[in-house]
């Protein structure tokens, strides 16, 4: 294998997906994991054949993708602009197409683009529970924007969705039973209006085994669970041995004492912080558990291993455990598909750089 | 054009390719650029035809495509792989390739290809000056490498090279003076030994119009000069009108109060931060200079407004100056080249994810 590459442990990668499809099970809740972490139609797949009931996406580029995987396709993301609700609007004519919004101008983009299609998208109102980066700002405005939706034609009200990334793994009881006031709230509005919300959805890695606090949660979106992550690690949600991408690096050079410097620079682990402990370096070795990737550039992980009661030699090779595995994909055409005692698979990496 | 995506001003990229191009000349220097920051064949045609000497890469995957431009390919970074140097060496029956390495092992590994392929690598042994991400530490141990590089089969040696990482725009004269020092020192000893050094090559974008203070220097390798970004403006090396590539993004979100948010995110803006000025946020967005890109996730970018007195609408369009072009050119398939009056043009970004 030609480094720096992604290999993924198929073993692991069975039993995370495994993991998350008994736990909603056993709670009745539904599953529609977001796809941005594998970006693979063959890896949807396998959380299609585990019972996920619908994909989730951000851009439309992997909602044609993941269209091959699964009928049933939310894009957690507005829409807007005008080529993208074409796509979408388009795919709508076979598949059961979902959306995400917050905004009257995306709920009418999509219902001209529908209109203009002959088709028909799902709305899902996106309410900000806290974490502030999207989502309508209170009960009132998401019943608001809810009426709007409904009445449109080309769109049809199908629930709402928030997105909770401000919450970390054993959140406070008070942080959930907060979340949970706000969507009760919404939806008694919403049933005091006639409306209904078939889909609740919510969810993400770090708090995804705790969703069932959530009490009116249909659905969650966990994503970075079928790899994991230092991300997942520091955030108590994942232990080493869950984690079953790494990156396979190569020793290029031990020139500068204490140093070593790996082939896997910024253009494959990527700059993102490990969110939860952000001063733990560039990723782990795993290895050099000692070892501190402490700096990056493009190609070059500079490598502190002072630590270290011993050191690897050029053209050595060794296993990375990424900060944030999501990006780290989408900048490798393939990765390496590793069954126990076979021959590593080459496996596309399908929604590469889909950012439309 | 869909968003997010590049878009390369002709005029400014045409601009800066002179510039530099002119500075060398005036100076008895040599250029040659690396294309790591534009990964385009028919861009680094341009600055073939304005005379570069050759093209440096940092990988063979680069140095393949990179190989249709110009005859003469530098790797500014050790091979070690032999799928690697089987590369290279079989590119050397054709091309001119040198490779820039500081260790026996990268000499060995080259050396046993080159000999295999019938062909010739050319050797600048890779001095440290101060950067400390690779290169040997002092002038004995260029020397005792060099020697090692001299006497192999299969190789050449054609000087040294060096990364003057460490400096920035307006270094002090002590800096510079020291760098000089080095080169004049590891110089000397490789004379009293016989051995020439028809190339010292050094330079980066930030100290590239600095590089004739270093007398010994023969050629330069900058490469964001061509495009420029906010690590070129913080530095003092470029101003904003030589900001030749900007994000074309639409806004997506402006529900969370004095926040909108755009369709480019780590994925398209990278998590790179500003080095010259850390806390400058995550680039600079040219109709809104008072917002500070606040915060970004894979695909949304959260935009800090509340300085601003006037902020767009949702599916409003706006151009980013990243803090780092080069990785973001990376996360494109293409790029749009745009020239006064006429309409953008899709160039592919050849190069793109090689990073093997």
């Amino acid at each position: 294998m030609p480094t720096p590459c992604i290999v993924i442990d198929g073993l692991v990668t069975r039993r995370n997906l495994d993991r998350m499809a008994a736990y909603v099970k056993s709670h009745n809740l539904k599953l529609r994991p977001h796809t941005k972490t594998h970006k693979s139609i063959r890896i949807a797949r396998m959380q299609a054949d585990r019972g996920a009931v619908g994909l989730t996406v951000a851009k439309v580029g992997e909602a044609l993708l993941m269209s091959q995987a699964h009928d049933d396709i939310l894009m957690a993301y507005p829409p807007v602009h005008p080529m993208r609700c074409a796509v979408l609007t388009k795919l709508a004519a076979s598949k059961t197409i979902r959306v995400g919004i917050d905004s009257r101008e995306a709920a009418d983009s999509l219902a001209e683009a529908a209109q203009s299609a002959g088709s028909t998208i799902g709305i899902l109102v996106d309410l900000d529970v806290g974490h502030h980066r999207t989502g309508v700002q209170s009960p009132t405005a998401a019943l608001e924007l809810a009426q709007y939706a409904a009445k449109v034609k080309g769109l049809r009200l199908d629930g709402m969705m928030f997105f909770p990334g401000h919450l970390s793994h054993g959140s406070s009881d008070a942080a959930m039973h907060g979340i949970d006031a706000i969507i009760k709230e919404t939806l008694a509005l919403w049933k005091r209006s006639g409306l209904a919300a078939p889909i609740v959805s919510g969810g993400s890695t770090p708090t995804a085994d705790e969703s069932h606090h959530l009490t009116s949660l249909t659905e969650i979106r966990p994503g970075t669970y079928v790899f994991n992550d230092m991300n997942s690690v520091y955030a108590n949600c994942a232990t080493f041995a869950d984690c079953a991408a790494t990156i396979l690096a190569t020793v290029v050079s031990t020139a500068v004492p204490g140093q070593i410097v790996l082939d896997a620079g910024s253009k494959t682990l990527t700059s993102d912080r490990c969110g939860p402990k952000p001063e733990s370096g560039h990723g782990f070795i795993r290895e050099y558990p000692s070892a501190k990737i402490a700096k990056l550039s493009e190609e070059h992980a500079q490598v502190d291993v002072t630590a270290c009661d011993r050191v690897p030699r050029v053209g050595d090779r060794v296993n990375v455990i990424p900060n944030h595995i999501c990006p780290c994909v989408n900048l490798q055409d393939s990765v390496w598909w590793q069954e126990p005692g076979e021959d590593p698979v080459e496996l596309p990496v399908d929604a590469r750089g889909k950012v439309f």
